[in-house]
């Protein structure tokens, strides 16, 4: 038996999401069908994070196991083959250790939330911004920003069907950057809260538009309760761009 | 009679091109209809460039006359109205001088073309870039691009259809340069031939992957024959950055 460590990028809009579900097609229900056309093994695919519907991905990671030999450089050729009718490709495949966890060993995760912020409709990033109309202050979002970095009671920014045992979470970076009309805000910590990038976003966006100070946003940390945030940005301007793990050179890639 | 000028941004995968097709729907035909539909007129709309099916645009500019009088900040607001079932936004319009040509009167286009250099297949941008699996060599491509740039007789890189009355281009720049797996090559001109562009970057991939040399695309060049060229690039790689005018402040924008 190997373990098999993954990294996939994806494009969320026509899928469900990571994870599997009754309403349609979902990027595991994918990855998993092309492992069993590759091996004839229907092993379970664990993800680092499980991205919602519409939510993109550089460098999600994953793990599985399959009792079949296969040379390295075999797997991520094979996979792609069977994805090929998908947006979804696999980067790079590595046998790695049999306790290697893809969602438990991950030491930080990095999210990118982009907004176009203009009065035109988006033609070429539909799917992967959010348009804003509004003209933000992003110096605001980024002293606001600011406010949000550190261990803190997440509380407010935590989707109310969360299934994390504790609302604390340690932020490490939320670094806000404007280039022309594009604000490019990078999340990074060693795990979120459900929906909690985007609630953060959703925030910041009130910061932008002069609804709430730096002041609101701290008051709203404090409240400790969804209903005090701003509301949830649309998936779509999120990607997944990386995640890490403490020894980065286990396994052999292809 | 008023003649508007427009800046236009547009996803060219599900269109047949710039220009009216009979095999299918043009980015002219979605501007013209949308047009007719909030002013019950018919004009003509003239493109600075005459994109192929698949070519994207951010900073596509097009003319069209209008008897009836409108706002200028409403034309924009309404095109994009009915413009929105399609991959099409405007940016901007303007009441320009009856005398202005969206093509005629262009003094420079800017395009980019990119490639995606690695082994995976593309997911979040396949339509928009050519993925290249054979490592390139980006610092020849360099070498091989500045053979190419200043006034020369392009017939080896003109499309054998193409309809200008020279084969005689300047080509002011022609820069190659590589960001992580990612090679953006961008071409700025007075005017291109049918199809340059895209000849041209099929010629670099050529000397990339070191099939050519640089000085065999000076011979290339030398030959002024479509036969001694390189391959045409696949049209979803590029877009129409910018088209710009002598006299950039003429009219007034919404």
């Amino acid at each position: 038996m190997t373990r098999w460590r993954i990294t996939v990028e994806y494009d969320g809009t026509r899928f469900v999401g990571w994870q599997c579900q009754d309403n349609g097609l979902s990027i595991q229900d994918a990855i998993e069908t092309a492992i069993f056309r590759f091996s004839g093994e229907r092993p379970r695919v664990f993800g680092a994070g499980r991205t919602d519907a519409g939510v993109h991905a550089i460098g999600q990671v994953a793990h599985f196991d399959l009792a079949k030999e296969v040379a390295a450089d075999t797997v991520a050729e094979a996979l792609n083959a069977h994805l090929r009718p998908h947006r979804i490709a696999v980067h790079q495949a590595m046998a790695t250790a049999p306790d290697f966890d893809a969602r438990f060993s991950a030491t930080e995760r990095a999210y990118r939330y982009r907004i176009i912020n203009r009065r035109a409709p988006l033609a070429l990033d539909r799917d992967q911004a959010w348009l804003v109309r509004v003209p933000l202050d992003d110096e605001a979002m980024v002293q606001a920003a600011a406010r949000l970095v550190g261990q803190h009671d997440f509380s407010t920014f935590r989707a109310s069907r969360c299934q994390a045992n504790s609302p604390v979470r340690t932020l490490d970076r939320l670094d806000v950057s404007r280039n022309g009309d594009e604000i490019r805000i990078e999340a990074r910590a060693r795990s979120f809260l459900h929906h909690q990038v985007r609630n953060l976003i959703g925030t910041l966006k009130f910061v932008g538009e002069g609804k709430w100070t730096a002041e609101d946003v701290s008051r709203a940390l404090a409240a400790k309760d969804r209903s005090a945030g701003g509301p949830t940005a649309p998936a779509h301007g999120l990607t997944l761009l990386a995640v890490h793990y403490d020894n980065e050179d286990i396994g052999s890639a292809t």
